[in-house]
């Protein structure tokens, strides 16, 4: 017999919760005829029962103890919303005992015990839907699941962080500094009080460490990936890619590659040709590439309540429709089996470097002298006047492995020419 | 008992066929992995078993009926990949009646018996995946179906013809007329001998069918959708576009309204920064509004052997999973209650005029003044000399009714200092 009422408790009534009400409130008739059966959200564990809400919710529904919600018997799937990582780990498990579906959107938590707790699911013949723990309300885990699983995924690039593009985006399209720009996306809402999580990168390493996972099949510890922020890039330096034909973007980047997977977060200079470079402000974007569908890109908001919602509540549908069709073991996950991930020295890339120099006669020769004798070839070459003694130079390499290149810098940076480095970065 | 050995039969084993043996071959092993159950293919129905084929294919699998393919009670899940109507029809329909799940790639048939055939495999507790006819390995309908389950969608918009795409790009990048770059594109295989469904845009509004139905949860009739193509774009227009910042793009257009919906096809100016104007060549991309999740886009090869393989082996994956854990009736459906469509004449657009008039005082109000009797408002005018008697004259307007444009045209078009209206378009 089909169950024709499940059970939802949610964990947390903060933006991400509150959004999933508004939506059930929303389009609740529309999602029950998808299910096939009616969703009702039972119990909501909350901090505080007493706070104003920004959406209507039954007093009757709040809870204080989330126990009250992992233990009763009357839900069927509980919704991690309140973020966290070691109180939500125990609660996840928990649900498992209890036999519940568990939907979350709690990136910290996947990121360091993804593997763990959808081993556990396995284990209690349940599943862990985890839609938004990355890019918002834009598939992105179904995708790599499901629509490209007959795919080796080869590359994935990825534009993670709203509140880093959006900073970039504003020092590309108004002509501002990092600091103003930041100063700006903090009062619109788009970077949180203390940003150093964004602007340092390891947001993006979370997410990066989830969809990896997903698309080479491998457990990925997220401290194996190089991190590497935005707080260097200079509006000097997006200028300078400009008029190379590039934009600057802080990119997740994932490669299936013969020595290991290569994982890096950094700021880089993408071709303006390419779509990654036309996302803009706090949108998020996703491109991969299969070895049979080619390049894919996934695109839209990666943060918010109600795209955030979005995810959760088709994680939510889908749990669902386990439920109701009696599935009896769910999704055979893929196996996350740990692969190599080759060291950042030993990867390549090209790079992109800014330097100031005495405003003499073979200057340029010995600075092209070194980057010669240490096999650096360069592809492009800006030389401006910067003061009467100065002179500023932008060189781009061609791809080179990174220990080469920091021998090379190394040398340079020695060389009595050269006044200073002013700016690395690498080039897509 | 679960199913160890999933028994799959190929109708048809031409570009996309072959596509698929590909990847079977080169991920079978990972695939298999994902499922759970070994696939095997057992059966292809062919026209010509002793044709040349692009793939390795062991002689004893090639079968000259579809009917041996259909009638194999070894076989688990057909894979209709051989095209055309009615005999598809057919065959889609025995598959069902014999208890199979159904894979394909068939545009045209899902455009016009999608209903029917999906209404048939529920009643036959079966399922029909079609996530390669539409945008070849990108993922459409199974984000549609799921991923998107909690939104109400407002709104597509889609470049979903990659002939038509390629041809556009080329008249703006390389300053080419559509003829040379139609020629162009056949020769580079991006256009058939016969072009004439792509650049009339029936190939676009079939795609609109599908994805319309799903995002509005509507049977679509295509032949209620207002087409037109691209022949009448000029470069001359693609040019004035761009001075005025816009791209040229063949769009296929659903919007959810009070009205109804709205349903199009046809070529559009959209403006430089909206993600969908970057989307160039041969590459497709689809671009969504929900109430909840915002802004989303999809992109990616829209057609080719091996992406519109990846979407037909993710669809085998997905029917082999059902299978395998004996999903009773796999995914309740959308109900496909057909609803009202908004007729053209009661649509609303802006549009983009490029005319001839007489270089002589007097006629920019008389045009000027046509216009605001008939209540339509301008938003952009460019005037240029032409020769020494005429001026071409290039008007956006604001949105207005379609009818009240058409009325004001004619009015226009008649005037006597006028002396040809040389183009007309939408614009986004």
């Amino acid at each position: 017999m089909k169950k024709e009422i499940i059970g939802v408790g949610l964990l947390g009534l903060g933006t991400v919760g509150s959004g999933v009400l508004q939506v059930f409130n929303r389009n609740g008739a529309a999602i029950r005829q998808k299910v096939g059966s009616k969703l009702e959200i039972r119990r909501i564990a909350v901090r505080d029962s007493q706070k104003d809400r920004a959406v209507a919710v039954s007093p009757e529904l709040l809870v204080n103890n989330v126990n009250h919600v992992l233990d009763d018997p009357q839900i069927d799937i509980v919704v991690e919303v309140m973020g966290g990582v070691e109180q939500a780990r125990l609660a996840v498990r928990r649900a498992l005992e209890n036999g519940k579906y568990v939907v979350t959107a709690n990136k910290d938590l996947m990121a360091q015990h993804g593997t763990e707790l959808l081993e556990r699911a396995r284990a209690a013949e349940r599943n862990i839907f985890y839609e938004a723990s990355v890019g918002g309300g834009i598939p992105l885990i179904r995708p790599l699941k499901h629509c490209l699983a007959a795919n080796r995924i080869i590359r994935l690039m990825g534009i993670v962080n709203g509140t880093t593009n959006y900073i970039l985006t504003q020092m590309t399209s108004a002509g501002k500094e990092l600091e103003e720009a930041l100063a700006e996306a903090q009062a619109l809402g788009f970077a949180e009080a203390d940003p150093s999580s964004d602007v340092e990168g390891r947001d993006a390493a979370y997410k990066l460490a989830i969809l990896a996972s997903l698309a080479f099949s491998s457990k990925i510890n997220p401290g194996d990936i190089f991190v590497e922020g935005i707080s260097g890039v200079k509006l000097r330096d997006i200028r300078y890619a400009q008029e190379l034909g590039y934009a600057v973007k802080l990119l997740a980047i994932g490669r299936d590659t013969a020595e290991g997977l290569v994982l890096r977060v950094h700021p880089a200079l993408i071709p303006l040709a390419h779509p990654l470079a036309a996302v803009s402000n706090e949108f998020n974007a996703v491109f991969l590439e299969g070895d049979a569908v080619g390049e894919v890109m996934f695109y839209g908001r990666g943060a918010g309540s109600l795209p955030t919602a979005s995810a959760v509540c088709a994680d939510i549908i889908d749990a669902a429709r386990t439920i109701r069709h009696e599935v009896d073991n769910g999704i055979v996950e893929i196996t996350f089996s740990p692969r190599p991930v080759v060291p950042l020295p030993k990867q390549f890339s090209s790079f992109y470097l800014r330097l100031k120099a005495k405003d003499q006669p073979g200057v340029f020769a010995s600075l092209a002298t070194a980057f010669g004798d240490a096999r650096v070839s360069l592809d492009m070459i800006i030389q401006k006047r910067s003061d009467a003694q100065t002179a500023e130079i932008v060189l781009v390499t061609h791809e080179v492995e990174e220990a080469r290149f920091a021998g090379a810098l190394e040398v340079i940076s020695a060389l009595p020419t050269i006044r200073s480095i002013n700016s690395v970065l690498r080039v897509i």
